[in-house]
């Protein structure tokens, strides 16, 4: 079903060129601190982001956007109620949507609610280690997320310093990025919104994450190897996103 | 009543400097994806932002303001509410303010409150083309613009690759500004509040809203000069805005 | 009690080390135009943020929290809750928190609250001259900041071109810092939230907060010495907080 993994930079390049021409809108419920970084991220990659939440609009554009993100970043009623009607939409139109169950592992409130989510069939759930040993109720292991991911129909995507994506039929690593990635507020929630984007213009959910966490991965390498700390680091790799060409993603990948 | 056309980036240059020498604070009601980068130009450009929409304390924030802006882009029960106090104190004490209807072209709700505040009049409005039609029921077109201002006794900014600015009377066109500036959220917004900062000085509305427009579009020109994509290109233009001097400005407007 | 004034530099140093070592998570009450922004500048130092306010889960973030920070920048029903919230829990767990009551001169309303949270005994306040004479009803000079203190048994730090804080007992000045570091959003928000990291690993309230401000303005100088205006001001201050080391740190000190 899938193509062979060799053949994965090719076909996240291909995700990207689809991005940039078509400029899907993604629709992003997700928390303030993460807002305006998601926007730039998205717009830098090509594609539309919006950001409503308000009860008499979010079904209007959840319904014409070509992908919804779901971050569970802030957790107030306004934005439960919001993720419920827009995920219903979205379920209704057939609509991919990502889940980013930020701080899980914090409050058991939010995994309760994260967990009732993911039985509501994300395309793709995107997290870190203890977000996912909250949410599985495990340890964030290989079997673990392949179980996780078959008993959901959908994609798991676990990162870290590398990268893991399955299906439950088929597992990718992804082993690009930079330390710099984990001092930036809301990069996980722009990789969660990058995946979003390119499940708008792939249907195979497996690779459209893969390749949007790759995408990431390797704009990170060009922006660290640049930057001198933090700061410079978050303005080169939305260059970055924006920059990258088909060459030198296939080049740098470091995808199996 | 007017200066002639050609007089326009000396005036300009003057509205700036009254800018940096005056200080106004423009108080904004706008959406959170956009109050960072908002506030940031504004305090670029010279202004001081506050950005509170607590019921307690609107009206006084409001009435000890420069300039008013009220944006759309988030269009929740608390910022309306706000928006209702705030535009009230405006009308009151004769405080200019500014509309920016974000993205109503996606959703009627907001459309049908766009064009109630319309009926307020606020100095100016500024949006561009997909808004002005869901604002104005026509074809953002020269005469629509001109009529749309005319019936409302206020200033139209109509922004895009060249941004027309009438007031009914006389047509103003920037053709200053760089592709990029539509690849950074809120950019939009930051005109909005940079026109709110030169009505705070200015009391010829058309004049105030073109030369924010003109500051704006010759930052932005200078910014994508040396910009390597987005990231870079949203940190230059805030330092092109605080670094431009009459001379450059002069020279390099391209206004009619 | 406090070590001499001439080895604040040093215990400066310390105390960043021990930031970047012990990684203190700081829960965040702030507003939406400054969490970005603290967010990157809390995991510049080393720290980590968490910024929710959900009644839900307020309590669970500021018990397993280091320090907590409350800002009162956007003064909603909300935010007031889960501070009363959090404060509460703080006291309970002898968790240091910081109070910085942004803007309370423009806003009575602001104010009231404000003197009741001070009265909560806050280890640290952080405010500039406008917003002290409004909370304490008198002229911030140095008499005046020395009662207040006493008053509250806390520290008050007021910041400006040259920072001055005091326990009432001892007075330290910092004169590090740069003319752009208020043409940035969130700056002084920014430097209670890295008050609120040092509090979390050294238990003296006054040596904590100086050294916040010391780093902050010693990071600031750096940032200015290569920037070119707000933007890449704002880039560089980032990066400095993050890279500075103990050396550069004790040879640029200017603290008394």
């Amino acid at each position: 079903m899938h193509a062979p993994q060799s053949e994965l930079p090719r076909l996240t390049a291909d995700i990207l060129e689809r991005v940039r021409a078509r400029r899907p809108r993604v629709h992003c419920i997700t928390n303030a601190v993460a807002q305006a970084f998601t926007a730039n991220m998205l717009l830098a990659a090509g594609a539309v982001p919006s950001m409503t939440i308000a009860p008499e609009e979010i079904a209007a554009f959840t319904a014409s956007a070509g992908a919804l993100l779901v971050n569970l970043g802030t957790f107030d009623a306004g934005r439960r109620e919001a993720s419920d009607t827009a995920i219903e939409v979205a379920r209704e139109e057939g609509t991919p949507w990502v889940l980013d169950p930020v701080f899980i592992d914090r409050s058991p409130a939010r995994a309760a609610y994260a967990s009732s989510l993911a039985d509501k069939k994300p395309a793709a759930i995107r997290l870190n280690g203890p977000e996912f040993a909250a949410l599985a109720n495990t340890e964030p292991a290989g079997e673990a997320l392949t179980r996780y991911a078959l008993d959901h129909l959908g994609v798991i995507a676990l990162t870290g310093a590398i990268d893991m994506v399955t299906d439950g039929a088929r597992l990718i690593t992804v082993e690009n990025g930079h330390p710099l990635m984990g001092r930036v507020t809301a990069m996980g929630c722009a990789g969660s919104a990058l995946a979003a984007a390119c499940l708008a213009v792939e249907s195979d959910a497996l690779n459209a994450t893969a390749a949007a966490l790759l995408w990431l991965g390797v704009a990170g390498e060009i922006a660290g190897a640049g930057a001198r700390g933090p700061g410079s680091f978050a303005t080169a790799i939305v260059d970055a996103l924006y920059d990258l060409d088909r060459a030198t993603l296939i080049e740098r990948a470091r995808i199996l």
